[in-house]
């Protein structure tokens, strides 16, 4: 078993594969394309993508990627996301000028930021990617907002820890794999379906769930790109695909449902 | 009329306040704490607020605080989003050393920018506030990516223009005020609700509104932190909430959710 993530070693998305899996071979690429890619070309068996975070809600962009690469999710972690202030060793909070990190770091620590003064913020590709500058470039006047794993893969300081806004940040990583083959016993479904503009369209869509008692642990409405008044639905049902109430109710809503796709059934995250 | 918007002239809340109002009188303020608090203490009769976008989905963050403010909403705004970049008269892409704006304009336009060779990209508070740095500083080794409203405002070049990496980049702003007195003939009422996590409940509080003919144009479970398997939904009704089954509706639905809260009717945003 190997995993692609994007990012450098250190990267979220990484913990979250080792959480998965203590101590798996994993593949750093540069972007989410590049971790489907790799999956496709037989470089890892597996690719980890987050797919949500409780303060920045759904990244669509990787639901798009699900959809165009066909690659079924076969596993889910939850990793609770904590930044901190990482220097080299013996660097003070007087002496950061400049602080580093991606883009979605910074913005999950505007409060924190915002209270430090003559402090310059630089936006790069990877929460870990800014660790590393620092390590390599032996920065002296600089700070990374990243992991305590990015402190310790490049043996780093944790000058203040939990900088970020809010104290619940939760991602939830989804893995993909060719043949899709679930690690661990399914008891998740993750579909996309859209529906016709119709009144009381999606409560149809439910009852073909409810009345069967499958429940359901996400939905999502996201409007279609130029085609107004039309949605996409992202729904987690709670049960296996090829559990018959299950089959049966995927076959209804393919019944109304212009377009239903089965990304892939595989075992619920559970915290250890 | 006044409207406050979190940015500085030239940003995107303010483009979309001018959508809406054109000429409308407007105030600049840091953050979107710093907007409600202005419609609060009466320094302005508006907010406007993004709360989604279609490549990054909602901002669960505005959600929170239209909770803590209880500021109804009144109206709507759509606005697409094209990002530019944008230089001082003269300066070329050659010359282009630095590249400034927030983290969310940088991030969707990270394709672009992974493309730029030898270019440090740096994160500020403000896609219009990069404009005005690069304007104020004569920096003419620099660049911004922000809206052409900034290109205008600040007496830039927009040196390429939609530099963003997804065609549809749309986001949909709030407005709110104190005395909630909607702008227009409101048919749209966003709803905020949670359900006891029992199977089929979903199902339950959309038959109060399927069986009344009232229908969803946005659904959104998002789960509570700290109290997992319990969500919070966000929903947009076609139905004035005064109208008389949309009242019905929602006494129906606060029968079994143990959170109800209406945040306001309005006019759904028609395209000019």
């Amino acid at each position: 078993m190997r995993i692609a993530y994007q990012g450098v070693s250190g990267a979220y998305s990484e913990a979250a594969a080792l959480r998965l899996k203590p101590g798996v071979d994993t593949l750093p690429r540069d972007t989410f394309d590049d971790v489907f890619a790799a999956v496709e070309e037989r470089k890892v068996t597996h690719g980890i993508l987050p797919i949500e975070n409780t303060i920045g809600g759904t990244i669509h962009r990787n639901y798009d990627l699900l959809l165009e690469h066909e690659l079924p999710i076969v596993a889910e972690v939850k990793l609770p996301i904590v930044h901190n202030l990482l220097v080299l060793k013996g660097t003070t909070l007087d002496q950061v000028r400049r602080i580093y990190s991606h883009p979605q770091g910074l913005a999950q620590c505007e409060r924190f930021l915002r209270g430090l003064k003559e402090v310059e913020i630089v936006a790069t590709y990877d929460t870990a990617g800014s660790a590393k500058m620092i390590k390599e470039g032996g920065l002296t006047d600089a700070a990374a907002i990243a992991s305590e794993r990015a402190a310790e893969v490049f043996g780093l300081e944790m000058l203040q820890t939990a900088v970020q806004d809010f104290a619940n940040n939760v991602t939830r990583f989804l893995i993909v794999s060719r043949e899709g083959i679930p690690l661990g016993k399914p008891d998740k479904t993750t579909i996309v379906f859209t529906l016709a503009n119709e009144p009381g369209a999606l409560f149809k869509a439910l009852s073909v769930f409810a009345l069967r008692g499958i429940d359901l642990t996400k939905l999502e409405s996201r409007p279609i790109p130029d085609r107004p008044f039309e949605y996409l639905f992202y729904a987690d049902l709670t049960a296996h695909r090829e559990e018959f109430r299950c089959a049966r109710a995927l076959m209804h809503l393919a019944e109304f449902a212009p377009l239903l796709r089965t990304l892939g059934s595989y075992p619920a995250w559970k915290d250890p």
